[in-house]
Formats: C-alpha cells, sequence, structure tokens
C-alpha cells in the first residue's frame, strides 16, 4: 500500500482525489501497488466540499503529514511559495516524495527543491505545473532526450488567451472581455498575475530550463502582457493574416538563450494561431525533429489532477523499482543570454503619420538605414482619424537595430504616434 | 561504452547513425554513457552511402550482430515482417534490448515480441513505430497514465493527408495529385499500403492496444482508403464547413472497443482539421484530461531517428539503474468489441435523386422509420448535373440504423445513387 499526503484541497486537489478513488482498479494495474490517500491538509476542517471525504482524514496541521513515517509520497497542490516551499523542503528531508503542481515554487525555486531531492535520493515531479493536462515536461525530458531544441513556444495562459480569442472574434475592447471572463470565473478579481504575463513568465522558465538544459531563472524573462492591445492591432493584424496571442518564446542559438513574454502577431497558418478560448499548447522546434505542436487543456480540476497523478503513478512505479531519485534533472550547460544584437525576429509596426507626400519615403529611409529590410508596407487613411496609418512587416530584424529605429521615430515631427510594436511569427 | 547494432541503414538508420555521431556529448550527459554503434547490417557493403561511416562496421550478416555478446542493445530500423522478425526474437533470447521503428511488425505480432522480453528481462521501446517524431507511446503509457483514454483519433499517414490536402486547396482530383506526390517521393510507386489505409491501421492497432489496455489486433480494424475520395466531396465538405481526413479512430465506451480507418468529415474548428500536408496528429480523449493533441512530423529520416535514439536513451537510462524488462506493457483488458448498434456517429451523405416533388419528403421519412435524426439536409440543383443534389447531415446515428437506411435508399427509384457516405467528426 502506497500511502499519499495531500497538501491542499482546492480545486486540483479534489480532483486528485476524485481520480485517485475513481481509478483505483487501473492505478493497481498500472503500479501494481493500492495507492490510498491518508491525510489531507486543508485551512478549516469544518468547510463544506465537493467531493467526499472521510473527514478523519483531515488536518490542519501540515506536520500531522510530513512527520507520518507511514507517508510514502507528498503531493503538493496548494500553490504558492510559502508555506509551500518549507513542507516541500521538510518532507523531502523526511525522505518522502513529492508531486507538485506549483509553478511559482518550482519557477522560482526549482534548483534548490531538485537539489534538495537528489541529496536525499527522492523524486521531485512537476508536469502539472506547466500547462496544466499537457505531458509537456515528460515529452522535452523523455520524448525529445535525442535532439537539441531550439525553440519553444507557448500559449501557456488559458485566461490570456480566452481575452485575446473573444477580442478576435468579437471585436470587443480588452476591457470589456476581462469583465465577462472575470463574471464566468476565467479571470481573477485581480487579474494582474495572469494579464500582465507573470504566470506565463514562470512557466517558461521551466521549460526553457528544461529544454535548453541551463538553469533559467525567471529575472532572464522579458515580459510584456496583454492589457494595451487595442481593437485595431486585432483587426489589422487579421486584414494581414495574423491572430495576436500571448506567446511565451524560448529560443536557443549557439549555446545563447532567451526567453520573453510578449503579444505577438502569429500567422494564420501556423499551429499556434488555431489555439482558441482557454486551451493552451507548446510549440517544440528541435533540430533533428523540425516542428511540434503539444495541445490541451491548461487548467482545471481534472486535467491538472490528471498530471499530478500521472506523476504520482511515476514515483510509485520507481518505488518498486527502488530507483527513486535516480533521474534528478541537472542543468549541466551554462546560462549565457542573448544580446540583443543576437535576438532577431520579424516586427509588426503601426504609426500614425502626417498625411502629407514624402513622409513614406522618410520612413523607409530609416529602416534602410539601420539595415531593417521590410516584408510589406500598408498605407492607408483612416476615416475615424485624420492622420495617416502605416502598417509595417519588417523582415528578421536585430532588436538593436530596430530599438534604433524606433528611436528615431520618435524624433520626428512626421511620426505622430508609434501605436504599436509586436514580434511576429509564423 | 554502451555498444548497439543497428540492422538497416536505409533512410531511418542513416538518421540514427547521424544523431547518435554528432549527438555524442549531449547523449554522454543525458545517460552518463557513451554510445558507440558498433556494427550495421546492410544489403550491400559496397553501396554508396549519405553517411560517412566506418567501413569495417558493416555486415551482411545479421547473426555478426546478434551473437556479439559485446553489443547490449539492437536497433531494428529494416522495416517489413520478416527477417526483422526472426531477427529480433534471436537478439531477445541473446539479452539483449531492442529499439525498433517497425510497425508492421508491432502491430501484427507485438505481443509475442513484448511477451518475449518479459520472459528475457529485456527492454522493448517502439516509439517511432507510429508518427515519426511525435512521442504519442510515451504520452499515451506515462502522460495519461492516470486517466482513462475514450478516443484516439489519428492522421497517421502522411502520404495520404498530403495528398487529401493538395486536393482540398487545389481543387484537384485524386488521380493528378497521386502522380505529383510519387513524382516528389511522397508517395511509393505502389501507393496501396498508405492510400488504402493499410499503414494507418496498423499504427491504428498499437494506438489502440495502448490507450485502451486491450490487444487489439490488424483484423479487428475496419478499413477504407481515400481513392474513391471526389472532387465533388471535398468541395461540398468545404462549403458546409468541413475538411476531409483520413482518420484512424478508437473508441472505448464501457470496455466495448472499435477501430476504423476512414476519409472523414472533420469540422473546420476541430485541431485535427488544420494538420495539413505529410504533418501527423494524434487526437487523445481522456476522461478527466478532456480534449488533447500531439502533432509533428510523421515520418522522414531525422524526425523518426529522434524517436528511435529516445527509445535508445531510455534503455540505456534502465541499464544505469539495472530495470530493464521491468516495465513492459501487457494489456490486461479482455477486448470486447463494439456491435453495429454500439458504434455510433454524425453521417455526411450525398446523394443524387429525381428532380420532382415529394423526393425529399420520401428520403426524410427512411431516415425518421429507423430513428436516425437529421443535423441539416441542403437541396440544389448542379447545374452539370441534371439529377437534384441532396446533402444531408445526420445527428450522432448508429451504424445498425444506417445500415438499414442505405439498404433501403438502394431500392428507391427516385434515388439514382448513394454517391458518398462520410463518417463527420467535430
Amino acid at each position: 500500500m502506497i500511502k499519499v499526503g495531500l497538501l491542499g484541497l482546492g480545486t486540483v486537489g479534489t480532483g486528485v482525489v476524485r481520480i485517485v478513488e475513481g481509478h483505483q482498479e487501473d492505478l493497481l494495474r498500472q503500479t501494481g501497488s493500492p495507492i490510498s490517500i491518508e491525510r489531507i491538509l486543508v485551512q478549516d476542517r469544518a468547510k463544506m466540499r465537493t467531493v467526499s471525504v472521510d473527514p478523519t482524514k483531515l488536518t490542519e496541521h501540515a506536520y500531522d503529514i510530513i512527520d507520518d513515517p507511514g507517508i510514502n509520497v507528498v503531493i503538493e497542490v496548494m500553490g504558492g511559495i510559502e508555506p509551500a516551499k518549507t513542507y516541500i523542503l521538510a518532507a523531502l528531508e523526511k525522505g518522502k516524495h513529492i508531486v507538485t503542481a506549483n509553478k511559482d515554487l518550482m519557477a522560482m525555486h526549482g534548483a534548490e527543491i531538485l537539489a534538495k531531492a537528489a541529496e536525499k535520493g527522492c523524486d521531485v515531479f512537476y508536469e502539472a505545473s506547466v500547462a496544466g493536462g499537457i505531458p509537456i515536461i515528460r515529452t522535452l525530458v523523455e520524448g525529445f532526450s535525442s535532439d537539441r531544441i531550439t525553440k519553444i513556444m507557448g500559449i501557456v495562459n488559458g485566461t490570456t488567451n480566452y481575452i485575446l480569442t473573444k477580442m478576435s472574434q468579437e471585436g470587443a475592447a480588452y476591457g470589456e472581455v476581462l469583465k465577462e471572463a472575470q463574471a464566468l470565473g476565467y479571470a481573477e478579481a485581480d487579474p494582474t498575475s495572469d494579464v500582465e504575463g507573470l504566470d506565463a513568465a514562470r512557466k517558461m522558465t521551466i521549460l526553457a530550463t528544461l529544454g535548453f538544459h541551463a538553469q533559467v531563472s525567471l529575472q532572464d524573462v522579458e515580459v510584456k502582457g496583454i492589457s494595451q492591445i487595442t481593437k485595431e492591432d486585432i483587426l489589422y493584424g487579421s486584414r494581414l493574416g495574423y491572430t495576436v496571442k500571448l506567446l511565451g518564446i524560448a529560443e536557443r542559438q549557439d549555446d545563447h538563450i532567451s526567453v520573453s513574454v510578449q503579444p505577438t502577431m502569429v500567422k494564420h497558418s501556423h499551429p499556434l494561431a488555431s489555439v482558441n478560448g482557454v486551451f493552451n499548447a507548446v510549440y517544440v522546434y528541435g533540430e533533428a525533429v523540425g516542428e511540434t505542436m503539444f495541445y490541451g487543456p491548461g487548467a482545471g480540476e481534472l486535467p491538472t489532477a490528471t498530471s499530478v497523478v500521472a506523476d504520482l503513478v511515476a514515483v510509485v512505479r520507481n518505488l518498486k523499482l527502488g530507483v527513486n531519485g535516480r533521474e534528478t534533472f541537472v542543468p549541466y550547460k551554462e546560462k549565457k543570454l542573448k544580446s540583443d544584437e543576437q535576438i532577431a525576429s520579424k516586427n509588426f509596426i503601426l504609426l500614425h503619420v502626417e498625411d502629407k507626400a514624402g513622409v513614406l519615403a522618410q520612413i523607409t529611409q530609416i529602416f534602410a538605414q539601420y539595415e531593417v529590410s521590410l516584408e510589406s508596407v500598408l498605407q492607408h487613411p483612416n476615416p475615424n482619424n485624420p492622420k495617416a496609418e502605416i502598417i509595417i512587416i519588417t523582415h528578421d530584424a536585430n532588436r538593436a537595430s530596430m530599438k534604433k529605429v524606433l528611436k528615431q521615430f520618435e524624433s520626428m515631427d512626421v511620426i505622430h504616434a508609434i501605436k504599436s510594436v509586436y514580434r511576429v511569427e509564423g
């Protein structure tokens, strides 16, 4: 009998109880062991639950679980840094294996936790911390173990993807859709972490570390959220064949890496462009395998619990084989970040300019001066706007040059506003 | 030092050599062991190769590899049933671990090979046998180990997907596109195995066995190919919002399963609808996780070799841990096939009918008689055809009823032809 302690009985914890109890026979076949959730840490034992649990299993004291020598595995689904981190480290100290869904913790203190696990010969698995039900960590670590991954692009935040999908499909403004998402429970009352891209940045930290074998930290990720995206951006993008998505983008070239989260114009034909609503997807490019994409639910009670319990199955299989803690992932490459000269992408730029002869020539000359070549230029009068609008899509241009171009634009009288600048993919 | 014997140096074998030699340092980091391809079975030692190999490693005699006590792992990338099967069983008998990309062999004799592996305590891994570079076997066996999978739908044959994509995008006829695909090397001179759905059926046999934990055999798969698809089918499907794809479909309900390969009308909004060209994708529905999809290259030298070498990495990790042959997949559920009464789907039906009053009423009455309800009915004159055309899309209907409806149609004078019947998904 494998005895499990569960820290947290919120959405994901409830799903874990449902799957472990509902799939007993299948889990027994999969692992050769009956699995029992012995104790559950809750904030309030008296609270009503949507899942029926034996009330004697509930405790308000984490150390009832951590100090129980009968418990083999601790599943942490509380979220947040503390006290989750202290509990996990204490449980590892006692030789317990860990399954966690905690992206904040793994993004910020993953290295410390994995080092403690290696020291103690314990498993720490965290599939559910990125992209909910999509087994993307297994895919990176095992499925592509033979390949060199050079690019990972992820739609890894369901809230923002829901908002952007609605804005695209209904031509609605950001503020309206956010309110609707909050009413439906797809966005939090304080949506900052989602809409400013911080949640996605944490997940990209984990994916980049695994994919590139170098310890990427949250500070390395350049982050821009979706709150500045306008209806016009989405409309003009669509006319040119692009969909706006909040993408986490991790790239590697010659051992130099860059990681960012930003609203991106994604070409309609790219597999990420048709990932809609609260769904998540991770696109992985490997030197040998080429283009791949993994799609599924990024959150939710049962999808996330599926990944948590799959990790539990892996711990139990290792227990049977006596090989826990033997496959700890240790990044073996030195982290070198790309400079602005090394980061290149296509760009979408929307300018409001004076409507007179010669303006376009002046603008294109600036691009030429910094050796940024252009893929397409679209100038059209806007009936709602006395200024002319110019949309430019560049070829691949390095960021240093782009910054210089934009700086020049700021000082030009004929340019009234640099309305939007987006990275372009696909 | 892990010593590998390679059976076959065709497309995939060449890719394996390239990856193992090119990624030595990464593989050493991944596994803790240097890996060497010691000997390679070829048909003709004198043949020119696109990869440089030490000629002393080449042999024309399989037993130079099988009987070599220094070789730990045998990679089989010859394809076909014999002599691959004999060689693999002989290598297992000698205690060697096996990695194979052989879908024909695993679909038809997988159970026998896995049983021999279990007896001998050897690993047999075969990720590359389904969907080339997509790690779908790992995903089913490990990623979704905690869930109950109820549906697997795959675009698992690149040749037919290329042909159907071209037919859709260019309005071209099947025969023309097939010739073009043959000229480009995307289709074989004898394309039967691909275009008649047999290749897809073998892959679905493997996926259904793994997903449903019951030993599905090739005889259980109902197969229909793409050679009868017309330009009209694709055009009318498109107008109604569907794309024609050759789908392998494996379904489970209450432990009864069905597996088929057939051209299917897939709704444009379904993630499988936008999988184009030679790409593959496998859609997996789990009771807990919900909808997921895994997309990537289904064939090709380096993508397929990526999966082969990832399996090799898994064997080597197991060797280090001393746990080879301990996780053999054994189907533990009895196979029960669904009856026609238990198989339900939406259907697309194209009829040529007499253009006179009352015909539609007669037709819809037949559906009503067998309790098949209709989602939409479209009647329109075809300027190129003196007959009227009727397109009907049914709601979910069981196959027994559908067969009765179609049988009735055959005997009706007002129906000149049942031009097409397709399953509908999404």
